[in-house]
């Protein structure tokens, strides 16, 4: 069965519709309106094997980022995050150091993102770790971000560095054991909660998701959504100091890392192009550091991405991310 | 590492407290309060080779259970089921005609419970089929009932038969094909929305919860909660004709059977004995069909269910349900 997330999405859409005012399956949360508010509503799985390996990640770092990236889906839509219900699906054999410092973890994370669990499910499971999270959150309903809404014109911007996880993740693969930027950045990504809550409330910052499957495949969602299409100019990608000396000594080529890696949850957002300099400047003395123009939504309905180096179209060959 | 569900979630308890006046890790959903609503949420993992087989369950059963026995948890609280998250696990190489047949029980169930399906996560596993949903409903806060606030003295009541769903694994799990009384009861359980919103509007029911892992299982929890142990006439436990029907042909013990199988998912719960004779004969009246007192509260506080026949204290001998 070649199953693929975004066309499972759709068909799920039009099988379950909710009923206006509520929005249902296909932005980062579910909203449910309660007066001026929205409960925001998120619900990701990890999977041993799929989504993490037990050599690529600690349980310490798995409970932390397993709360962190549906934390990420809140910050995406300009919520805060409340409220967290755990299930933990556990083979019989697993190693008795495993739950404790699983649940460190989680409490770190919880703790970060003032977050408190509320409940949960424990089950056996017959081979595999298997976790699933549900994040409640609120956000007023006049500030809510979602995938559509972007406009021909707007700025697309990042407000972090993209490809460090990827590059962290081939270091782990590789059996790398020795801190680094790269391998923090792919065991503790941090939600940009504080983030998505300063830019929902800007009404120029017109549509926003969160990057967890890599650009190349979670801005075609947001086309979708928003019924265009986009220009990335490469040479304008956000790559940190460590991103760029990890791809000289692999000889791999930091442009496809920036544009394909996933698992950097960081926030993508479109803004209204006259404002973007006004943002750009409150943004950084928020939070003491810049956001990211990295190309513009563009009129065709096509929801394609186009690729420029130096204003030069070009054929980047994009292969989309996959965990492992 | 032996890992019990009881002791786990004991621990959880004990980890992660949340502040008053949320209601957290314990019972059947966690509760926020929302005015003098609160909100109900619970969510709930099935796992394909520990809590179903494909040749048990077919995939449509499976997508109708997988509701229910969450929306049974709301249920238990005497709340109303409003919305649902699915998250599914699926490996890549199963069948194509799971999926369809699948969200069609899916879809079957959330008509039946008036429950609109507003988000989820489909990821792919290695193996095995996990699904979990999360369910949010609503329940009037000074209706709620939960497992703690059961009394020495209060007669213990079940709304349905016990045992039907076991005996239906077990004739499954032999590779029974022709439907059932027991079978049904095994593949299309009925969450009790409308009995659970019924009790809950009575003061006189002290205690609720639904019976998921059989009484032997599930009533040390509310015995847990409300700091008290429990006799059971087991003369006077619900057996439908059908079980005692299957326990003369299999040879079983129908006592052994209503005490120990799992997954009949309808509602134990606690009354006032003044009050016990009213609320049958109202039961009845609204729902067509009787409740069953089967034992009383006792003070000792050590949590233990003790059993009699005919008056007569007994050793029965219970053993825990598995799902396999």
């Amino acid at each position: 069965m070649n199953l693929t997330e975004d066309s499972l999405i759709a068909a799920l859409k039009t099988r379950f519709q909710v009923p206006s005012p509520l929005v249902g399956i296909g932005d980062d949360c579910a909203i449910i309106p309660q007066g001026e508010y929205g409960e925001l509503l998120t619900t990701d799985a990890l999977i041993e094997g799929v989504h993490f390996l037990k050599s690529t990640l600690s349980s310490k770092d798995l409970g932390y980022k397993s709360i962190m990236v549906n934390v990420s889906d809140i910050a995406a839509m300009g919520g805060t995050p409340l409220y967290a219900l755990l299930s933990m699906g556990l083979p019989r054999e697993i190693s008795p150091d495993f739950l404790p410092s699983f649940l460190e973890g989680i409490e770190e994370a919880l703790r970060a993102t003032h977050v408190h669990l509320i409940g949960g499910d424990t089950v056996a499971s017959l081979q595999h770790i298997f976790i699933n999270i549900t994040i409640v959150g609120r956000v007023k309903l006049k500030e809510v971000k979602r995938r559509e809404g972007a406009k021909p014109g707007d700025i697309l911007c990042v407000d972090g560095y993209l490809g460090n996880s990827a590059a962290g993740l081939a270091d782990l693969l590789k059996g790398a054991k020795s801190s680094s930027v790269v391998l923090e950045a792919h065991q503790r990504p941090r939600a940009h909660v504080g983030e998505g809550c300063w830019l929902a409330q800007s009404e120029q910052v017109h549509a926003m998701m969160d990057l967890s499957d890599g650009l190349a495949m979670d801005l075609p969602r947001l086309l979708e959504a928003s019924k265009c299409s986009a220009r990335i100019d490469l040479e304008k990608l956000p790559i940190s100091s460590a991103l760029s000396d990890w791809c000289k000594r692999t000889q791999k080529n930091p442009y496809s890392m920036a544009v394909e890696g996933g698992e950097d949850y960081c926030l993508l957002f479109a803004v209204a192009p006259g404002h973007l300099e006004k943002l750009k400047y409150a943004f950084q003395k928020q939070f003491g550091r810049p956001i990211f123009p990295i190309g513009q939504l563009r009129a065709p309905a096509d929801c394609k991405v186009r690729y420029f180096l130096d204003g030069v179209a070009c054929d980047l060959e994009v292969n989309p991310f996959q965990h492992f």
